[in-house]
């Protein structure tokens, strides 16, 4: 249905949307959010900064910004991260400045961050941000997937399907929930839940505008 | 996207929607509100009774239940109306039990109401509500509209137009607006607001379960 948006969008030039997707490592995120960004020219995504190294095929500027611990501390200084965490004994960050930038040109942002992440934002932006959580259907199923990867350890796997149960534990700050058993239909969901947000009044920046000229009988 | 919601409403049984739109009269709600019964089983009308006459091709218990004003103050004395209003010398009201019942069931239902009916509602249930209004897309399309039905004469047009700026000047109560220029992008962007409202977390009234057993490894 992304056809039919741009023309609200014209009228009533809108604020872009944080829009937050968070699920456990192996429930099917990724696959979702290249979908949605290859489905949606309005969206970009937040890349986020790192210390830890690029694992291989990890693109930096793309999958990352990968920089050093002094950099990153640097950048925590200046206030210049959106929110930042620790995990797995590595930092990771979201830069301030081409959110800032998206969201001023009415472009919505596509996060990839955890719930702790979720958290920070929801407080930065003023409650201002839309929260989906995607679930997998069972955590068997989910351990499966990951097994599937081939490329964790029993020991990352075990570490993983902790931190998993830890993740779904905090679904209760999403204002939409998702299980991931289809991932066409998870995916169309993401995407109707995107385009029903564009239409919320409260983002609607110019309607104030129309509404005047309407009841002026224009 | 109506084929994917069903997997969800099975897993996370969820709470209906009080699904409200509201439009100057002319807007096209009418013709949105056919082909949305039409696009959605889950969905049903709630059905205004009335004090005043059936119009011609009007049907009792469809379009309206047609009783008299006894009648009617009975309903409101037994406090069996979800709201009512006097409008244009008339008396409006929803009747309580019908809502109740689909909500119950996990149906959703459609009230095409006025601006004072939807505060009314959202004062009843509790703000868990989802409000829609729908613009034309200027006043003198509206009239062009109105015209073009051949039913009204001048007089009564120009209390529809009077009445369409009163209506508009409300637009700040509801949760979502749309312009409808083209009445299938516009009933297209009614569905989407549908769909994504019932991923709402706060509606799957089964979730905890599920949750549950996720983590306990289920």
């Amino acid at each position: 249905m992304a056809e039919q948006t741009p023309h609200i969008a014209d009228r009533f030039e809108r604020r872009g949307i944080l829009f937050i997707v968070s699920s456990p490592s192996g429930a099917g995120k990724s696959t979702i959010a290249r979908k949605l960004l290859e489905a949606e020219p309005e969206l970009e995504m937040s890349v986020s900064a790192t210390t830890r190294d690029p694992r291989p095929g990890e693109v930096d500027g793309k999958d990352y910004h990968f920089v050093s611990l002094d950099r990153f501390r640097e950048i925590v200084a200046a206030n210049d991260f959106l929110e930042w965490a620790h995990v797995f004994g590595h930092r990771y960050g979201t830069p301030k400045a081409p959110v800032d930038q998206a969201l001023s040109e009415g472009r919505d942002v596509l996060f990839d961050i955890d719930w702790q992440g979720a958290q920070q934002l929801y407080q930065q932006a003023g409650g201002d941000v839309v929260r989906i959580f995607i679930f997998p259907p069972s955590m068997s199923e989910l351990e499966r997937r990951l097994r599937a990867r081939r490329t964790d350890s029993d020991e990352v796997i075990a570490g993983r399907m902790a931190r998993a149960a830890g993740e779904i534990s905090h679904w209760d700050g999403y204002d939409y929930v998702l299980v991931n058993d289809d991932v066409e239909a998870c995916f169309n969901h993401v995407r109707t839940i995107l385009h029903a947000e564009r239409l919320k009044r409260s983002r609607q920046t110019r309607l104030i505008g129309f509404v005047r000229s309407l009841i002026k009988g224009g």
